[in-house]
């Protein structure tokens, strides 16, 4: 375990392919908890900067995540499969197993930003529900989702607790779902998110945007998915 | 132009919802550059650590973004369908107008974490091609794509340069192609990123990694695509 001063890639780089081939070989398995940064120096024989380095590019990278007042361990990812959120089944079968936790429901005026989003006057009354998901007792995503008052009359914060949105629209209120659209973006925790997740101010977000049409290409959902990158790596399959 | 101080929401969040609605209602154009920070603060007749706060936010958001030594502008993203990075003709129209610069082309050993991805030994060999993605002159993505040469013997650095991998692996190698899985991430822009990319360090990117797989469920090409998230936003659109 040490590195090898005489070759052109830069030491850091070294210890950085050493950690990342013990975590793919199996050695190292998810929620195994690393050395400490002293450790590693001396068993590399390079200074604590280098491996400092090292394993902050892992952490970058999502590989490696870090615990306040604990240390860095392997992270442990779940693969999801993007068609989960918005699939009938399979949002049920994981929502029995992930709960949420209320925030807020709200019925006021849309707004500018949100009227933009569901293709309404500002002034259109929608509802406003702000939710944290969990995991394991964890809070795993923050969740907001705006619809309009005027397409599902009586929706209440307990039909939603219940149920699933998308269960909700077909069979509450017997809209015809055409397509949903998705989009992909990031942003860094401010201190509401970090304060929310439980997590240090600064760190990446993955923001999922979902926009749900009916068959006659009206909106009649917006919501903005907020997740922690270090339990979830979503994917797509696409047939070729 | 001012806030109202007896509210109880936020200063900076006052002026961060003024701001973005000027750019929802399209009183601010994509490429609009703001009035500087002090000129703002004098307009809402609050601190400049307020409308930094307030600007910070949309920046992080993605909705403004900031250009060193020059100001502060209205993003211009361009959405993208994920459909374009699997699909033959796209890609292939795409590409016209878009063309790569070549950093490096490779035969060498897989290697553990190489070898993992596409499902083969690490002293197998694989053609390891590093590309840079440009728009309108501009780098906005780092490629890395690595396919193992036993399946593509006789791969040129120009046959790649002249077609697209998606073409190049049915038209000239007959390969039938069963699906692609593409996976989503985040990095933060570390010195070699920011370099390539011109861009500051820390700014952060998305991540799409690519497994192309055959008919047969053969793994024949893994890709990592680095991209800029201040000219692109990424979407998919599913029939429900």
């Amino acid at each position: 375990m040490k590195v090898n001063k005489n070759l052109p890639t830069p030491l850091y780089h070294q210890v950085k392919d050493y950690l990342e081939e013990k975590i793919i070989l199996g050695e190292w398995e998810p929620g195994f908890q690393l050395p400490t940064e002293k450790e590693l120096s001396a068993q590399f024989q390079v200074s604590t900067i280098t491996v400092k380095r090292a394993i902050h590019d892992l952490v970058n990278k999502g590989i490696l995540y870090r615990q306040r007042g604990k240390g860095t361990f392997v992270s442990r990812k779940e693969d999801k499969d993007i068609y989960q959120l918005v699939s009938l089944r399979n949002e049920a079968e994981e929502d029995k197993h992930h709960p949420h936790k209320s925030l807020s429901f709200k019925e006021e005026e849309a707004g500018v930003k949100i009227g933009k989003m569901l293709n309404i006057n500002a002034a259109e009354k929608v509802y406003k529900i702000h939710r944290l998901k969990i995991e394991e007792e964890t809070p795993v995503g923050i969740e907001y989702t705006y619809i309009p008052c005027s397409l599902f009359p009586g929706l209440t914060e307990k039909v939603i607790e219940d149920d699933l949105f998308y269960n909700v629209f077909t069979n509450k209120y017997g809209m015809n779902l055409g397509k949903a659209k998705i989009f992909f973006s990031t942003i860094t925790a401010e201190d509401y998110e970090a304060d929310l997740l439980n997590i240090p101010k600064g760190e990446q977000l993955f923001v999922l945007e979902r926009f749900t049409y009916t068959e006659e290409q009206q909106i009649i959902e917006y919501s903005r998915f907020i997740i922690r990158q270090e339990k979830s790596r979503y994917f797509i399959e696409i047939r070729l």
